[in-house]
């Protein structure tokens, strides 16, 4: 059946029975999710976070390379990223999805499907959202609400301090291999970098140990290493060294640039959407931070040192030092 | 200068400068802003309140509707909306946008600054968002938080029960009548119906004072009378009454109606997007809860009455009884 022979009411029934089932365990303090004007919960004891993001079809994604679960656990993922760069768990999440009417109802439960999984493996509920039609494109509009629990802190852009080291979780670059992949269509003989594009495993484990165990600072990598280390040490007034043989590539990423000519260091250094996380640590510290990010099964991987503003982002390599490029990747200026 | 030449970057970063200035003065419980992976905030005493909307060029609105600026009036005012009709009070919004490359970067700042001018009215603050490239229409989306402060409870759409009064504030149908004119490009005749479609009043002060003064039931008015009393007698498992000669219809809507052959009655039942409020009270506390309204500078009118669900949805005119239609507005079948 198709969304505009349903109606956008019944939709909204379907969407709320599906986000109010077992599926997504309800925490006892919302008081009334899907179905009235608004929703209203009891608020946490901490500090709360907030992020938003929205994804349209046609620039963040193309229909046929995922399936709509996978679209739906992405649109999530994006979002609680942002949530566990601060250090914080997440608790509510809105969802509002325009799509044309000659959509399947089917293709917007599975989507919303894949939401209500990931909402699940990280306790967080999907308490509101919108639906409506649009004049062709589906976009998908996440917000997220988490919380800091009483005492803590969250981990700010802007902590780094120089002698701190630098860290990421997981491997860099296998998101942009996988989305060129998919753009040539030969994602099939490397499915952990299509899975890597399409379905990122958000860090909300990670992100709350690095802000347990005393990170100084912390981001998530979306526009790329390059353009992410600038954002943390332009809002820190620092430089930054990276050693360029420590960067971690996966080995399907190895295989598929000596396959395709991909240069694996770039889409490291400057691909995005990898999702992982740049944290930074005092050294006396940096050990037991990473042994402690490790234990929640995440890879982690000390990439680099924080430096004094004036030596600017320095990438170290076998053939001495240079300065990165300036920019990361820009959705308005790709073309 | 257009967005494709600023960047994503630079225009976020203006975007931050506008909603950190001082139009919109700062809560002192917000610890970071935008600019940040997430915003980062003090929770308020009592009940959190959340909902979110999405608008598309196309669909909601055409560009030549409207200046920019009334667009962003427009954006947050139907989400403020949501959050009146629960008797709450905003606290914080996040706003995405999604335009094409060759948008102007003042356009986007307009819209933002119109954004800025309603949240500074009701003092929330806008502390996140993002911006990206859209294939074509312009995408705004918004998500917004308030609060019911601790001791009160929010007014839902299933308090309502027989014998208590139905009220509604402000004029009916005046929305739906704006857009029509706009389409045939009429509007510019009567200013009033063109402003209750593009620049909708959002009825805050008014939902509080329901709430504070012990309003049973409550909802807006955005898919049209009909529409939405039915939520509010289906989650309350009544029926209504509605007299017709008490719509609260303009003299503007009376003389356009007469101009273009408009059906006023049809208009007021079943016209959508006026986001006034629409709430029920005991009899013996109605003339209370209409003063305490009608203090806050808001036209309200006793339109009916709530029945036993065995009666349905009546409309009581000169010509006897009948049964409301069965459907509101639809995006998805409208085309």
């Amino acid at each position: 059946m198709l969304v505009g022979e349903l109606g956008e009411e019944a939709l909204l029934e379907k969407m709320r029975r599906l986000f109010s089932s077992g599926l997504a365990a309800s925490p006892a303090n919302v008081i009334i999710g899907i179905g009235d004007d608004a929703a209203v919960t009891v608020p946490a004891a901490g500090s709360e976070v907030w992020t938003t993001d929205l994804l349209l079809e046609g620039i963040h994604f193309q229909p046929e390379w995922q399936t709509p679960r996978e679209l739906g656990h992405k649109s999530l993922a994006v979002s609680l990223s942002d949530v566990a760069a601060m250090g914080a768990a997440p608790r509510y999440a809105l969802l509002s999805v325009a799509c044309s009417a000659s959509t399947t109802v089917d293709y917007i439960l599975e989507l919303c499907h894949g939401v209500a999984c990931l909402a699940a493996a990280h306790r967080l509920k999907v308490i509101g959202g919108d639906t409506t039609a649009s004049g062709g494109p589906l976009v998908v509009s996440l917000a997220l609400s988490g919380v800091i629990p009483d005492g803590g802190t969250a981990v700010f852009r802007s902590g780094a301090r120089p002698g701190d080291r630098v860290f990421v979780t997981g491997h860099l670059g296998s998101a942009a291999a996988g989305l060129l992949l998919l753009m040539r269509q030969a994602a099939g003989d490397f499915p952990e970098l299509r899975e890597a594009f399409v379905r990122p495993e958000p860090r909300v484990q990670a992100g709350m140990r690095v802000r347990q165990h005393g990170g100084t600072g912390m981001t998530d990598l979306s526009d790329g290493l390059a353009a992410d280390l600038r954002h943390v040490c332009q809002e820190s007034g620092t430089g930054a060294r990276i050693f360029q043989s420590r960067l971690p590539i996966s080995d399907a990423l190895l295989r598929a640039s000596r396959r395709f000519d991909f240069d694996a260091t770039s889409l490291a250094l400057e691909g995005g959407e990898d999702y992982e996380l740049l944290f930074t640590a005092r050294p006396e510290n940096s050990n037991w931070i990473a042994s402690a990010v490790a234990a929640a099964g995440v890879r982690v991987t000390e990439i680099g040192e924080i430096l004094p503003a004036e030596h600017g982002l320095l990438l170290s390599g076998d053939s001495g030092e240079r300065l990165f490029k300036e920019r990361g990747y820009d959705h308005f200026m790709a073309g």
